[in-house]
């Protein structure tokens, strides 16, 4: 067998699918919002999922135990992709971050108890998550080891103690899965574990909506606080100290996926654009005969090409199990990238228009932009990136010795 | 004498006092409004402007016979560019766009009848006005000759139909100078003519206001309707076809005091990332120990003061009477396209905070992006560049032969 | 079935001896003649190409009844690449440009009796050959419908006049497959017709080899002339007026391939730098510790991701016999500025050093700076992209009506 | 006073006078030794020196007392920018790299006697010389600190021990002006001491000379060896252990007048690739019409003006004393990275005229790259550029709690 880039039929008629209930439901709707979810009332999200329900594209990701499609990574590439082409396409879907790493996550790291519990009603989209790790400066943010929220053993289970920041989607969540410190200082590498956190726990309160220049994430982004808030012993998500660990499990996928959502951003950005240029008259002629927006129409194709492809390859490397730490990270900050610069290069192409709320690039270019700051600045993903090959360069020339 | 950068003492004076005012007041008051003055009432502008005159620092372009402080465009390059720390600095200075660039070409082509009737009080911030060129496609945009709204002589003047577009200020405007043809088909080079139309003539309507990415500009940018609007004979301003001329008068400096405001806006948002990075600490250090944001900080940096050598380079052109063309679209290329990434960078430094309302960065994102459209996008300056060298080559190469 | 990026067992055994024999014999051969085959003897070629026999991995692009592998465009591309690592693997594995997309033109053109004069030897390295189609100024260039060199039917076959530019591979070819009008005017779009021209027939000589900035080129690239060159009937290779057609079918490929060779070079780059940087100490700490110039490692990183997934998509279009024009003009054009980023970043990182002889980067520096114009400059391929973008989006507009 | 851009009209006509000899004797030489000069005989310096001296253009940054020009940095600028048209002008006018820097240097630093002996002879074009600084690794190349060549204290004045790397013109040169450490060990921020040391002393030999991708630098740049070599007190230049303070006299004004001649690089390739756009027709057309053309020459134009006027900032801030390291360094990575830009844009206009010997641009191409590295790589400068803005940065935060 070699490398294919064939689309498995059954995949295909589910991107079909997608596309047509994004365009003929779910833009519509968006329009209707103007793009904004982030304090849309929970009637948007029902009736959104009815329809993918419809039409059979609900929860591409999930398992069939709980009624997805059970579509791996590769498979969901193209998905994700048709349903990203709306702002609220994942919503519709129930592939949106951050709900759709936690299904990930509660898949591989749950007790079969929290599952029940957490897993299924997330899955079939009876209730929404948060993730919530990040904290306020100085606390955990691109670097995690600065976790300053703690969990104190008690006879009872734990108690929570600490303030979470910029956590999505934590308004309406049913829990939140939780990170803390059982051990260790702020600033060391590892005593982190995640615990599994019910909204309205005492002392469990949301402080404030932290308004961005994103608005279509549903739920927002809030800041939290934890005061004294009890938790059982079966809050503790995976291992004790082990939750950096257990992390790890919904980093690659995680940010494969967002990569997936956005370029379906992108490709909607770029279609505007050449609409434009195909249509719009201008210096005698039609906008798309001149060549410098030739250049960016093209240059706009390269992007998502690339981007398309690289997403393929580290889908793969997570399909097969492989150890995909550095292809996640080079796909990321490639995609987040890339998908920038296709809705500003699609905004310049439609000139006044695109700065303006006629049609919704502006809105599509403010969306993007944390999306080269979100899991993971494009920094800290290149240090990683080449501390690996200097890594082993640096092992290899070692053992040339 | 010899090239110099020196600034003249009262200049810096001026530019001490703007940058105290803005400090002081203006910022203050653009935090109370989110950045937002595009629907603001008037009461705003007027606040602004008095504590602009209190500080000696009102109208600094306009001339002394008007009550301004009659700086040549050298000497407003550091000033505006102090007032363009804040959103709100051009408004409270009377500097903004496009009054200022109107009081210019008033200045320069308008007869004295209408220097006294539309000028004095324009210069003096008694009223606003707005330019009134671009219309909604295919009529008159980046391609000025596409112009379709019509002036038809009659006994008593002039009549105008049309429609027109994106006229930024038009909110609240006493009048408008507005553009119309005279003679000649839309696609003609010539047959254009200026006209100066008050607010509230019969037929000449504000069709609606159009919402964009920028709204810090005071009165929005409107879609306006003249249907069969009349106006005098003395209604013209400068001569009956000469309208594309004139408007040259007014291109090259406004382009560039464009430049100078917008200069101030980066620095702003450099200023913050700075404070940021000379303060937030990760991975156990500071952030601005960190290469890659080293790297971020001091691009912005040659951004900055590549924009200022080139402001001032153009600016001398301007006040000498060369033919500045090139250099003022050399300029404004180049200005525009480096105040976008000075900004860009600086919210990446900020990170999550900088996409988030916490600080203003995320604001000013969204209002430099135009800049690379307003007064002629980068592709249009970039074409007329080549034009005019490629030009020159073939002249001297046919010479050569 | 789907998307996967799974090497066949026996492509990876071919990959990991042609690595070998890159690192063992070629690349020490390359040191001793500097990179320099441009003048080359034919003793070069001869020990090289017995290596890769020897290793087993000699023509791997080549059908097996001509004694090559026989492997597809995904298969070639890791194989390729590989070989590309030193500026002489092509030429050791008998598939160096122009010969290698000469087979494949022949494999899908040529007749019978052609395959057998021709092919074989070329395919087997008996012989070298070039493909004749650009000229001088004005004629055939990235423009081929500008081709000026004509062949007149005569009773006995075709005469030949005109002349070549920059034939790659030219000094020492048996025959070369060249481009001749034989009906139609210069810029008219058809009327090209091919023809197999030997070498040393009467009035086909060259008028010079053009030294270029890239010298690694067996062969050079040649100036040619054809002064009254009789060729029989049976030199038309594929139809009389379908000259540009036929040669679509060596097109596509041939620029996927060079893709791959090329990607070998980047790899190498970046291969220098970053044992460099995992050596070197300055400012006391190792240079692989500055995030500069980590982030100069992450970005050749990642352009070499991007573009070896880009050609794996590629190469599976073509494979599948998928129109691949639009896919192999966006990977060629990635590619090639992407190698040039790597290798540009690869010096940089080395400092003066390099930028010395002692280090072979100057010289890879300067081999890879042509790729962005050989095979159609970006221009051109971005020209193309944006057209087939717009040309789609005409239509649907037109039936949406 | 305020800025200005004029030209001194004296300054003016050494320009005109300077293209004119570059025109009419400078680049015919250059063609002739296709631009290599870093192995080429004396007598091409003195053939060029003499044209210069009779064209009253000679040594235009010496004092007049040495029979110079006398023109400050600011009246340099358009003299250097015209004799860096030509690779080989610098060398015409007296003013390549490192003679002109050596003379700044000692003139300002230089005892009475110590002139006498080197600075006139340097001056008048007598003699050439060297600056005597990097090292191979580990010692000092971008970090200076590193420096392990040593001169100990002896009764009869010092003893040299050492190795240099890199030491442009030092083939031929009379003498060099050395860095040796005095005191402290690697890595300790000061201890330095600069000698002068003649060409010819015992110990004091050429190792190699090492061949670059530049190949205009008269006399080369070789690797010299200091074995035991003994100078007298006197041969001291500045004071003992304040060898890096007085380097700084140099840096600024080095790194600038560098700014100055390769812009004269940039203009020259810039100006190839617009008379070719302006003539070649391809697709039917001017090169020049097409829109991705006229981009390329744009940005070239833009490039170029900001570079000037950069240069412009920096020679004001250096001609009045002002602490010019922040403007200056800025100054060179802008410039240096610009300059690159626009070959690399000339010569992707020309397509593969550009790559071949036909005209000079792959030539323009290698010569260029260094830059980004000499006198500093452009990271080292921009780590400098922040490092200063956040030190201010910090200092005022401090300050303001």
């Amino acid at each position: 067998m070699t490398t294919s880039f064939e689309l498995d039929a059954a995949v295909a008629e589910t991107t079909r699918r997608t596309e047509e209930l994004v365009r003929d439901v779910v833009l519509p709707v968006e329009a209707e919002y103007d793009g904004r979810a982030h304090d849309a009332a929970e009637g948007l999200r029902l009736t959104l999922q009815d329809a993918a329900r419809t039409a059979g594209v609900f929860a591409p990701h999930v398992h069939s135990r709980y009624g997805g499609l059970g579509l791996g990574m590769r498979d969901r590439a193209p998905v994700f992709e048709a349903a990203g082409y709306s702002l609220f396409g994942p919503l519709a879907l129930n592939c949106a971050a951050p709900d759709e790493g936690n299904v990930h996550l509660l898949e591989q790291v749950a007790t079969a108890g929290q599952r029940e519990r957490y897993l299924r009603p997330l899955a079939t989209g009876a209730v929404r998550s948060c993730f919530a790790m990040t904290e306020p400066a100085p606390g955990a943010g691109s670097d995690p080891a600065a976790l300053t929220t703690t969990a104190e053993r008690t006879s009872a289970g734990w108690l929570l103690n600490g303030r979470k920041w910029f956590i999505t989607g934590a308004v309406g969540a049913a829990f939140a899965i939780l990170m803390a410190r059982t051990s260790g200082e702020p600033g060391s590498q590892g005593g982190a574990t995640m615990f599994l956190v019910d909204a309205g726990l005492p002392g469990f309160r949301r402080l404030r909506d932290i308004p961005t220049m994103a608005e279509s994430f549903f739920g927002g982004h809030a800041e939290l606080i934890l005061d004294n808030v009890e938790v059982p012993h079966d809050a503790v998500l995976g291992d004790v100290d082990q939750g950096f660990r257990h992390a790890q499990v919904r980093l690659g996928p995680a940010r494969t996926t967002h990569c997936m959502r956005w370029l379906g951003t992108a490709r909607r950005a770029a279609d505007i654009a050449i609409d434009r240029a195909a249509t719009r008259k201008v210096f005698g002629t039609r906008l798309g005969e001149l060549g410098m927006a030739q250049q960016l129409i093209a240059d706009n194709e390269i992007d998502i090409e690339a981007s398309r492809a690289l997403v393929l390859k580290a889908c793969w490397e997570l399909d097969i199990g492989a150890p995909a730490a550095q292809i996640t990270a080079i796909t990321k900050t490639f995609v987040a990238e890339a998908v920038n610069r296709v809705v500003d290069r699609a905004l310049q192409i439609c000139g006044a228009l695109g700065v303006s709320d006629d049609i919704p690039l502006h809105r599509l270019y403010r969306e993007v932009r944390p999306f080269r700051i979100y899991d993971g600045p494009s920094e800290t993903h290149r240090w990683a990136i080449a501390r690996r090959v200097l890594r082993t360069a640096a092992q290899r020339l070692e053992g040339d010795r």
